[in-house]
């Protein structure tokens, strides 16, 4: 099955284009887990966050920054945390890893074969090389960094060169690296330009956009959804349903916190 | 003690510019390791190796893509090997990390304090929010690449912009990223490429260089060694060094390795 399969079928059976951002914060985790050792309380939150969602969302994506910063128990964790996920969902591993060659290969094992996962995403700096080798593995996607909604993104990304910002060039040079693997490319574009975002999607119809910073960092769902147009969308959201409430309640309130944004985008069906 | 105090006394202690890069490659361990389990022979590798570089090479950089590979225990080793470099030679956490605010936050604390690493590798596709993160304990480096030497790294960072090519206006935002941090952000710049080497040198005297691509890669000791000046150099070695034998003589044939490579790349004192 194609990545492209995967995804489309993900979110048929959800009717939902959520990404539930995995990047579980020590500092605010919910009271009741807190006398756990901290590990096991961050893998206990994971798997009531995915239980709870698994119906409304179409896809998970574990930060690794957060499971590193624990150590080889946060590795382990992010293992049982993507073991979790159900089969027919996907999991990005939220990696931005910027290596080439060999090691970039290296981490291709580590996320594709290590946990299952089924994309990881690119940092692309070192040019398609660092790109490649997450398409080695059939079914796989590499989700490669083009436009970010960060304030310091556009110091590099929007510099002008031959009369485009650079982040078309590194679209471009990443849908080329993939020429032989349509839709197993796929770009992560920030939520707070929707210009942008469709001028890419004009450009790229069929490329799968993961779009961030909708709610916490202020992005529209609306205005995402209509700049992405008909292509393949899978939006992220994660302290907006992770941090729902710190209370007994967290479980429930991450549901409806991700039913809501749910709702928000749309049927990605219709 | 700044990061560039901890550098020089390495260097003055050991009279060497050398890395050794610790990338340990399953399929190439020495036979004599072959038959312990994968995680034990390549920690039992590496503490050889340092035990045995350690006063010819003046930094360590392990590459976090094969110990991921590995998961957990890949981890665990990435931890004793990092113990096992001597309190006054460098870690340098070869992560390529390439992520903003919080999440690099935490890639910090997995990098300076859970293996208390002098200093990590940057991508800088993200912009100047990529590289502060690293900057905020004192006495460690951001490590920014800059301009890398494999063939693909052209696409992107030799773009021109304004009539300077892309990588240029990278080291500047690097460098004004850490400007009450001087001497405590680093450059990636390939060896490959001994003028632009030169021309970045002439623009930040005292920016640490860390330079790959010496030996295996092409690259000429000589040759970078003139182009970095007098400026601070970190020159890594990682295939030249590792499997310099795979035979019972592997820990001796590093040391002659290593040690051709510090006299290739002269005195850093003189």
């Amino acid at each position: 099955m194609t990545f492209a399969d995967k995804l489309r079928a993900a979110q048929t059976t959800t009717r939902s284009r959520v990404c539930v951002g995995l990047d579980p914060d020590p500092a605010r985790l919910p009271e009741p887990l807190r006398d756990q050792p901290i590990a096991e309380a961050i893998l206990t939150f994971n798997r009531a966050i995915i239980e709870v969602t698994a119906d409304v969302a179409c896809a998970y994506k574990p930060n690794l920054a957060f499971y590193e910063a624990l150590g080889a128990d946060g590795w382990r964790v992010f293992e049982e945390t993507c073991a979790a996920v159900p089969d027919d969902r996907l999991v990005i591993a939220d990696a931005k890893r910027g290596d080439i060659g060999n090691t970039a290969r290296m981490y291709a094992r580590a996320f594709y074969e290590g946990v299952d996962a089924d994309a990881v995403t690119v940092s692309p700096y070192m040019g398609s090389e660092a790109i490649t080798p997450f398409l080695e593995m059939e079914g796989r996607c590499a989700i490669v960094l083009i436009a970010t909604s960060n304030p310091s993104g556009a110091e590099l990304q929007d510099l002008i060169v031959d009369g485009e910002p650079v982040y078309r060039h590194t679209a471009r040079l990443a849908v080329e690296a993939a020429a032989d693997r349509p839709g197993e490319v796929g770009f992560v574009v920030g939520a707070t330009r929707p210009a942008l975002l469709a001028e890419l999607r004009t450009a790229y119809p069929d490329v799968p956009f993961l779009v961030p910073g909708v709610g916490a960092q202020g992005g529209d769902a609306a205005a995402v959804v209509d700049a992405a147009g008909s292509g393949p969308l899978l939006v992220n959201s994660s302290r907006g349903i992770l941090y729902a409430s710190d209370g007994d309640d967290f479980a429930e309130a991450a549901r409806r916190a991700a039913e809501a944004m749910r709702d928000a985008l749309g049927d990605p069906s219709n």
